[in-house]
């Protein structure tokens, strides 16, 4: 059975694990989602859903300054000390604040977008798809894919990872409670730039 | 005549130069501040009050982070690009960026320490005071030196230097001023605490 690309990014992004696993294991459940992440769990692939619930306590405060004119703190947090001291983890941290520093975005998660700031731009894209002389039944998928394009402009953890554009920061952070077995959160990040 | 103390502090607030000149300057202007001041500025020690009216559009953002688990930012404004690469400026900018992480000031200077914080801890002063029976005149004498030490305890630039107690963040920052030629300004820092 063919599987569309798109199942597959759905669920990389839910379980962080590769796209060649991911692939199987919807072709073997035929394109069911939840038989396919039930599949992967039995692998031993993806124990990610559980460990995305645990609590995060530890971490660490990572930074990144460029050329002395921006700079970055962000907090990621982690279950233990022993992960917060692991190498991996700090690269981590310090691959996260860098990204910051190049994409500059203003929220972590959807969820952080407020309601005032997202129902603005849905108006702004309504107006522009309307002044076209769409029906509203198009005007509407126009908003809706725009607003999914305002995510991934905006939000840390949709933007397009600096240093492999081709996936996501929530992919590269999955991948890595993946491989290091506890879960991840960026809890918050700021951004200076000189004189701004 | 003897000068008091007090007197040479401000002098030395105001201009960033050594206790000593400012001393003796005193003592030829008969105590009186303004005239001292010129006598420091005709000497070349006090050139401060003229740089520091000067426009900082350049500088660089400090950082420092503590063990991993505190993280600061700090930009610290000068003149010219110049200045931003002296060593003895980057060096600065590190220092303050420490003593951010050791001394977790909320404010940069008095001016921004906000009316409703202020008359808050006026009235929680003036309470204690007023506890212990004092009459109007003692308490509000009591008060200004408690606003006083909550200045000296929040302000970064009202702060002891955590690497020289002896004199404060501004004193440290004005010495930079007269040194490097430049007008010096903090114009923001952030502190992230690991969990806070």
């Amino acid at each position: 059975m063919a599987v569309s690309a798109n199942l597959v990014k759905e669920l990389r992004e839910k379980t962080g694990v590769g796209f060649m696993e991911c692939k199987s294991a919807l072709q073997e459940a035929n394109g069911d989602l939840d038989a396919a992440f039930t599949i992967l769990r039995k692998r031993g692939l993806a124990s990610l859903a559980k460990k995305s619930g645990r609590e995060t306590k530890d971490g660490i405060i990572g930074t990144y300054v460029h050329n002395g004119k921006i700079g970055v703190l962000i907090e990621l947090n982690c279950e233990t000390d022993f992960v917060a001291r692991n190498p991996d983890f700090q690269t981590l941290a310090k691959d996260l604040a860098m990204h910051v520093a190049a994409s500059d975005p203003r929220f972590v998660a959807k969820e952080d977008v407020t309601e005032d700031v997202l129902s603005g731009e849905r108006e702004i894209f309504a107006e522009q798809a309307r002044a076209t002389g769409k029906s509203e039944n198009v005007v509407e998928k126009i908003v809706e894919g725009r607003i999914s394009k305002f995510y991934s402009e905006t939000c840390l953890l949709e933007q397009p990872f600096v240093k492999e554009p081709s996936i996501s920061v929530r992919e590269h952070i999955a991948s890595h409670i993946q491989k290091i077995g506890e879960n991840i959160q960026v809890r918050r990040f700021v951004r200076y730039k000189l004189g701004e």
